[in-house]
């Protein structure tokens, strides 16, 4: 297919390139900023620009890979071109694009993209929406292309899959920096904690996290948990963000056995 | 060596097959619950006792591996053959055992285990500390036997360590519980969510998490924000969470440049 990356961040970077390796041919990327446009359509092949006035009819589908709030400001723009236009946000409804085109779609990866961390995208799951069955059968068929996870979800399910990624992956990245910050402010190495950190997501490769809960609030160890709220007396917030956790954790489990 | 495991719950069952396989022997495994002492027992060779009562002179090291508040109740009842004594905990001084006896030191491993989950111990980080310079020694050799990540850690650093891991794990393991619920609860497999929590933990091998924060607070988006408390209005504790961790990320991180 030939597609259009309406935007230059690590959704769109990650998507193009994933793109342009199942063979398809990306057509111009835009950005508002033409140097990143620039970057991401070197590495793509494509035609950079940063004037939504430039956009040629020569595609297939345009992607929309920018802020939530800036999704809206693009389509009408692009409507007009009567291509197949998807968006690739979690939290944004499909029927903003339809208020300008029937040929609307969502292709949304549900996973977390930096620019400098490759990843294999065939393991990312795409979670597809269209207007018609055609529209979502044809997304599902790029979708196939460059990913095995396909799911069809609706825009109501979609934006809860959004919010259970924020808990499971933003908050979780932001615990890992709080937990370097608290080993950086006691002159220690980040290092000592990634295996745990690794340890922890692999475990929920084959176990439901509530069966592998470990820690002081599991255990009711409120000796513990004391303990710890005191070391935290001069960092409020996470004195704050620790006990509301561990009343949570406590709140869902029962208390344990007396082992570790 | 000739080791004793006070304690059958998930560290000691990690700890004794870890000895075992590096050629230690296991003396006795005691635990309140006999059952649970045989099990572990018959599993690493070693007799099972229920009572400390029983325990014999026949070993070189106490390792205690107990719910922390159990830790003083034992010590006593095991300095009297004057050997080493080891408590495995992040949180509790090792003045506890030195209160007892001159031959005290700390063998902690910051990992979280379970039961039912293999894992390479040689990748765990065992924290050491001793009494005296001869014991250190002592316990990193013992480390190093099973180990190829051994750290001196003194009593207030690995409080640290300790509290850290309860944020870099025990908290990011109930994140992913609150996930797979709000899924659950609309009908949809976690299975869509575990390549995205695998991600998340895999991009910090080689980047500090700051620098790989993703998702709509640190774009400062607050519309979503704001949908997804919404979306919560019946989860005042969740809303809790997701508003605390979202405040904390905008406070830690600059705002977005408009693109995903």
């Amino acid at each position: 297919m030939r597609i259009t990356i309406i935007g230059s961040g690590n959704v769109a970077t990650h998507l193009s390139a994933a793109f342009k390796n199942a063979g398809h041919r990306i057509a111009q990327v835009y950005s508002r900023d033409m140097q990143n446009a620039a970057l991401l359509a070197y590495h793509v092949g494509a035609e950079a620009i940063d004037d939504l006035e430039n956009i040629t009819a020569d595609t297939d589908i345009f992607i929309i890979a920018v802020k939530d709030d800036a999704i809206a400001e693009v389509v009408p723009q692009l409507s007009g071109f009567k291509k197949l236009i998807a968006h690739t946000s979690g939290a944004v409804d499909m029927q903003l694009i339809q208020d300008f085109t029937e040929r609307a779609g969502v292709f949304y990866p549900l996973q977390t993209f930096s620019k400098t961390k490759e990843l294999n995208f065939r393991e990312v799951p795409l979670c597809i929406e269209g207007a018609t069955e055609e529209i979502t059968r044809e997304l599902e068929e790029l979708a196939r292309s460059i990913s095995n996870n396909i799911y069809r979800v609706g825009s109501s399910q979609r934006k809860i899959l959004h919010l259970a990624a924020v808990f499971a992956c933003n908050f979780t990245n932001h615990l890992y920096t709080i937990s370097e910050q608290l080993l950086a402010q006691h002159s220690m190495s980040f290092d000592m904690l990634r295996p745990l950190i690794l340890e922890t997501a692999d475990k929920i490769k084959e176990h439901s996290p509530i069966d592998v809960q470990t820690g002081p609030a599991v255990r009711n160890d409120e000796q513990t948990i004391q303990k710890h709220l005191q070391m935290l007396k001069n960092e409020a917030k996470l004195q704050e963000i620790y006990s509301l956790l561990s009343q949570d954790i406590i709140k869902n489990h029962n208390t344990g056995n007396g082992d570790k």
